[in-house]
């Protein structure tokens, strides 16, 4: 068999068009702009290693970082950049030394796609936090200087220990997802205790958000939504939240006060944010755990908001290869489904999927499917 | 045995002179105008309770929160007050209910003198974040309206729990600050995992930095000192300590990265705080845990502060009843030995103590004595 020694993808050319719009213009761009951005293109991977795998991509998830790292967001990235690290597919070829992953296996490849596996953070499971770690998407392999490219494309190339075996049970398009908002969400459930006898609090209902509702709750604990209105409580409550709280609402935190264990803040925005409110709900020494990346500033915080409950914040990120099996085979096992929307891959259906991502028009993620069509035809 | 009802302090009568200053000013003062605020009163405490301890005191400890409170830096305090919360005497008296404590025992009372023991925090070892729980000056008695009254004073009533016996082995000039600022660097030493095996930072080497140090390596830790300056690090290896960082060195974090496990800030101001650089130095999950209680305004914290090693920060306040006897009893088999300068208590003792611990002027910690020449002849 003759493997593709370039992949194709849709891409972004940062390099001109970015550079006149400031991150706030570019939240007021129109649709036409990002329109005209992800252009079909082809671009060579790095050399085939001996624990690579090769994936042949079918659905890939639209992640709030495609969106922060095309708008420019996050800072200047190595543009020209294909995004997408929500990447469902088949392997087609594997290195020599791959021990992990079959050829013909349905797989999965996340947000990361090395680490060293030779340090005290790889060998403590803690692997994102690996200096060495490359991200799936706009990150420069350090012996070849190639940027990573991500999965809005034909192909993927990973290290085996970030490419992750399918269970059955799942489908494609639904598993995509999980493969980076589920894990956002998931990691900091299980690291933080989440499970029987725990009260969890989700914060901010968008992809990650929902995903946190479904796996606190698969993971036993009492899970409460906790929104600015009262827009998404019925979706909560359909996705299995015990409990809903909208902080629009007047003394909205008075009644909660020191009654959750955990809250994981999955908001991708810290404006208007009365962070003192939100951690008084922490029972004492309950933890406060950030997964989004807002862009922009931060948030003052003072050690009074932390002494009425000895409460802690932190943010984490992503999640380690034990816990992506252990979620993928949890959501097998209690079915759970996730909420997805499908957009058939071509330069208007990237388009769309991150301009209504933009907009948090999107219930509660995209799926772009049809990589067969636009690809492997 | 007739008891005395009515008990002798020295107050601070803030209610006209600390009006017109702000705490910006209040900083700038002179220490002629310390001098002329604490005076001799006296003050009639709670009504007896059947578990309550009476405590004829002779010596008391002086503590940064003293200042805070006289200055106004903390916002405005129930005028006019006795101060001080680092309290060693003798049992003279207790209710018909105790239990604990036995007449004649030398005792200690810290910064908390009641709390309600029966709820959840209470029945945790987590009393100090009791809802009804009364500090030792400045609070009221919610039954009577009683102003609680502070250790510059003959005597302190106090519900047994609050009150400790002292091991024989511990001085009573040397303890009295431990009954502070020793828990308050003890508890969350102990509630975050110090011991064997754990590398600790300690950040601020004042009275509760120098606790800090000396438990923490009393627990096992590999302890390290986090001064501004190395002008303390000759201090610090007497106490203990196995490392100095001084954070105005060039680069200071560098070589440091991701090896804390522990960090506990016992620093009195954030003015001036990188406090990104003092995360890196935070392994996985690492822990950045601040017992000061900084006047004004608080910090900027961004989720990005937190995503290269996961880290979490906290404050604690206080600590347990356990964790007091257990902290009292290491100290007596370990013979730690607290820093304490003696200043005989009087009016003028009183001001020289609060005048120059706002300028930092103490190593490590100021203890008031000749608590029976000025109140007990």
């Amino acid at each position: 068999m003759v493997y593709p020694d370039t992949f194709e993808g849709y891409q972004v050319d940062g390099s001109e068009t970015w550079t006149t719009f400031t991150r706030r213009e570019a939240r007021l761009v129109s649709s036409q702009f990002f329109y005209s951005i992800l252009t079909s293109k082809q671009f060579k991977p790095k050399p085939f290693g001996d624990y690579d795998v090769d994936v042949k991509i079918h659905a890939c998830g639209v992640c709030g970082s495609d969106v922060h790292t095309i708008t420019g967001g996050w800072g200047p990235k190595h543009f020209p950049l294909c995004i997408g690290h929500e990447i469902v597919g088949e392997a087609l070829r594997v290195g020599p030394k791959v021990t992990l992953i079959k050829v013909g296996e349905r797989v999965g490849v996340g947000a990361q796609i090395y680490s060293c596996l030779d340090c005290k953070q790889c060998k403590n499971d803690n692997e994102t936090y690996c200096r060495h770690q490359i991200d799936t998407y706009g990150a420069i392999w350090p012996d070849t200087g190639v940027v990573s490219q991500g999965g809005y494309s034909s192909h993927i190339r990973a290290h085996e220990h970030w490419v992750f075996p399918i269970p059955d049970a799942l489908e494609t398009n639904k598993v995509a997802p999980m493969l980076c908002a589920g894990l956002t969400a998931f990691s900091p459930l299980v690291r933080n205790g989440a499970g029987p006898g725990k009260k969890v609090g989700i914060v901010g209902l968008g992809g990650i958000g929902h995903f946190g509702v479904l796996f606190a709750k698969a993971l036993g604990a009492e899970t409460w939504a906790i929104s600015r209105t009262h827009a998404k409580e019925a979706d909560c409550a359909k996705l299995g939240a015990d409990g809903f709280i909208a902080t629009a609402d007047k003394d909205w935190n008075e009644s909660h006060r020191m009654t959750f264990d955990l809250i994981i803040n999955t908001a991708n925005s810290s404006e208007g944010f009365d962070l003192g409110k939100y951690l008084s709900l922490l029972d004492v020494h309950g933890r406060w755990i950030s997964v989004g990346l807002p862009e922009g500033s931060g948030q003052e915080v003072k050690s009074s908001m932390f002494m009425e409950n000895g409460c802690l914040i932190g943010a984490t990120h992503l999640g380690s290869r034990k816990e992506m099996l252990k979620m993928l085979q949890l959501a097998a096992d209690k079915g759970i489904d996730s909420w997805v929307e499908t957009i058939p891959i071509s330069e208007k259906g990237c388009a769309e999927a991150v301009t209504r991502l933009q907009k948090n028009d999107v219930k509660y993620r995209f799926t772009l499917t049809d990589f067969d069509k636009a690809f492997h035809t």
